[in-house]
């Protein structure tokens, strides 16, 4: 049987997949398992796989039937023709960053990560800064390139390659509004909350013990232990593909909700994972729609479905029973109190979840300004702590507090910041248009039943896959066009209610 | 820097072995950590690599390297030229082993495996013996093609894939001194045990505690637990590369010997890998020397190491630390009746050190009757027990506790089992070489020092990699031509002795 260039396509990026899989599970192996020292060994098999791959990616032949099959591209349907399209993303995107560029960036980024943790050893942040330079030269080469390959200005290239179909504009529009409301709804929010500081919790908790408060919890959200894993790590993380997909969290003794949200979040990610197109599973158009769509899915359980009353009802009796607590400090109005408290923090890992997006625009602003040229990296932790001033009132100590927190520009990812805003706002749309699909959610949750919520991802999110540019799944999904609007009247709602 | 084809070849090799680097990850996860349902994702990721691995070892350009290399290889020192030779013999192996054959290898064993697990559970050889005999069609096939590309005949091209440069020659005289002596051995360890019983274990051991005890005996053996792990697997294995290698065992309830001496056997493979010669280590010739070799190394620590005197002298304190027992079945007496015990039986994987190579033997005289087309599939199971009753007196009741007991045929795997045997008579040379250079090595062991032990090994085989044939590294580490006459010596001093 003679097969199409598409079909021929169709197999080789079967091949991709297997290979994206393999590099997938050496990742969490190497987070979760490997031996402290094997990491060189380890570093050798990734830069081998994922060479081939780029190399598998970037052959002749792909591109030759890439041009056959947008050539005979009125034949094929809906999904094949969706699935064509990233294939050509993924290969522009691949031959855009060519080899000799990608093993600069690679030890470029080796190096400043290296200094990036000598610096914060140091609390200097002129240990990192030379070589953060010769990361934000690299990067800025990569999003030149990048941009004349997919026709964008360079920040929006690289933004494209996390969450396709957004720009700088889209971003512009939506951050507006959130400076606009988020200030003052954070001095209401920590106004409203002063006359009920939630009890501290003064027991301790083993791991064995809150990992079975996860299991259970992660069973009635739907997580398939048979084809998945929960284990722990550092930061919580997934990977994986849908078929073996794996979660980490990280238990801490004297707070329970660390471990528990911790894996929640991480359970949003790998169901959406499960829920892709299952017969596009091995293709580019089965994948999920980038990292704002992907955090998504994990802030709205994590934020909107489980930092809750409604959930604090089905949780408490699973506190009683898996950490054998009791006393005023388990009453369903503490645990929530603990949930939403709102505090102004410097670090954005601790921050909550109305403070969050605040050091998110903090960062797209400044990471536009240096990648522009218009703030020079010596002048950074000034200009970091200037802004988080203005924003929130709050000045770094010292670099380790500032623009040393977060190790992304060390490691070269610029563009990626965003995305946790914007998934949080997108989460705020879907959560409005699921309450509204179903009147009795709450009641569902507070009795541990998410098989609803489930149905109603897959239908409109999951199952689209990358059928759909972000906007316009997000328009499909909630009828609306994608604004802040919604998040920020879920915001109001929750953090200025009454107590 | 213009490279010479050997320097390119050195290059090209480098990226094969991070391939099987990732590949041997990607099983030891498939057995010890992976979700039951992810089989199939996992047999994707698997064969996309090996093919992949496959494809690039048969490339045009590695032929051509190769002839230029060989074209100049007088200019070569040593361990280059013996690296050479050792590309050659893997591409060889590559080329004969063309894909369409070994995608149908794979498909008839995956069948044939599935229906050995539905014989043995029926109870009923008749299930498996069509799909063993596609798989014997198959393995013909490519014995024949192998035997072609390394001048070799059939079976004996089988043997040099998994013990390079021993001849069914070298096995028939082995294994005919073998049968020389060992049914009279057998014979004479029974009647000198049936006066010394060993007391049963009465207590169960938790999995911590016998882990505890197997991590601080392998620590006394230098197993090093910055690069490696040990884990638990229904079957003991041994994964992963110089740098990160993990040993598996499984741990009995009611037996403390089971799980311990499971690491133990595999920390010999381990010791042996982390003991390659370390400049070679992502080059053929810096590999093991085949299974034989390896399982020398295996038997070495477990046999003749471990199950003695002086290893009792020094666990015994060890057992009483960790699973706090204590009585008249812990003495150093009674733990050396446990472990040296002699008795016939059915199953191989339950087999004492004396009467395991009758067990291979009557495998590696069914497995060439098999493949010359002497014995049909049919009369197997006839075959197996009439062997097994001249050999040991004992008569299957039933293909469970016969021929279906062994998995190694129905997945395609010929001229694997001898490697087992060779592996003991190794392993008694070896032993009678390394006392004699280490006259208080019984005192060594004793005391739980092993570093002498490893030192000899490093220097006489470890540190060899794949420079030399088996027989020539053995016959260096030795200074005797490779028989079985120490190990014969060393298996009566150890059976007959009076108690």
């Amino acid at each position: 049987m003679v097969l199409s260039p598409y079909q021929q396509l169709e197999q080789e990026f079967r091949r991709l997949h297997a290979f994206r899989g393999a590099l997938s599970l050496l990742r969490w192996d190497a987070a979760v398992m490997m031996p402290r020292g094997s990491a060189d060994v380890r570093g050798e098999q990734l830069a081998a796989l994922e060479t081939e791959h780029h190399a598998l990616l970037t052959t002749p032949k792909v591109a030759r039937l890439l041009e056959r099959a947008e050539a005979g591209a009125s034949q094929l349907d809906d999904w094949p023709l969706a699935n064509l399209r990233e294939m050509r993303r993924q290969r522009d995107h691949a031959i855009a960053t060519p080899p000799s560029l990608i093993a600069r960036l690679a030890k470029a980024t080796a190096r400043a990560e290296v200094f990036w943790v000598e610096a914060r050893k140091a609390n200097d942040f002129k240990l990192l800064a030379p070589h953060l330079e010769e990361v934000v030269r690299l990067v800025r080469d990569k999003a030149a390139l990048l941009g004349q390959a997919r026709g964008l200005p360079p920040y929006d290239a690289l933004v494209d390659v996390f969450t396709p179909g957004i720009s700088t504009a889209d971003i512009d529009t939506i951050f507006k509004a959130l400076s606009r409301k988020l200030p003052g709804l954070i001095h209401a929010a920590i106004d409203v909350q002063a006359q009920r500081e939630p009890l501290p919790f003064r027991a301790k908790f083993t791991v064995a013990r809150q990992r079975a408060l996860a299991v259970e919890v992660l069973k009635a959200l739907g997580f398939p232990f048979d084809r998945g894993r929960l284990d722990e790590s550092e930061h919580p993380f997934t990977e994986g593909v849908p078929g073996d997909i794996r979660v980490t969290t990280r238990f801490d003794a004297t707070d329970p909700f660390t471990g528990l949200l911790g894996a929640v979040h991480e359970t949003g990610h790998a169901m959406y994972d499960l829920g892709l197109p299952a017969e596009w599973r091995d293709q580019p158009v089965g994948r999920d729609r980038g990292l704002a769509l992907e955090e998504s899915q994990s802030l709205l359980f994590e934020m909107n479905l489980c930092r809750s009353r409604a959930f604090v009802q089905y949780l408490r009796p699973l506190l009683e029973k898996h950490l054998q607590v009791a006393g005023p400090e388990w009453t369903d109005e503490n645990l929530y109190r603990h949930l939403v408290r709102v505090r102004r923090s410097l670090i954005r890992m601790d921050a909550d979840e109305l403070t969050y997006p605040v050091h998110i625009m903090l960062r797209y602003e400044l990471e536009r300004k240096i990648l522009d040229g218009d703030l020079p990296i010596a002048e950074l932790p000034e200009a970091w702590n200037a802004s988080l001033d203005q924003r929130l009132g709050l000045r770094p100590g010292n670099d380790v507090e500032g623009c040393l927190q977060d190790i992304h520009w060390a490691v070269g990812h610029f563009g990626y910041f965003p995305s946790y805003a914007l998934g949080a706002v997108i989460a705020g749309q879907l959560n409005e248009a699921l309450r509204a699909a179903r009147p009795g959610l709450d009641a569902e949750i507070a009795s541990g039943q998410f098989a609803g919520v489930m149905e109603w991802l897959r239908d409109n999110v999951h199952g689209v896959g990358a059928r759909l540019p972000v906007k316009d799944l997000v328009q499909e999904a909630t009828g609306k066009p994608l604004t802040a609007a919604a998040y920020l009247r879920y915001l109001e709602a929750k953090y200025l209610a009454a107590p």
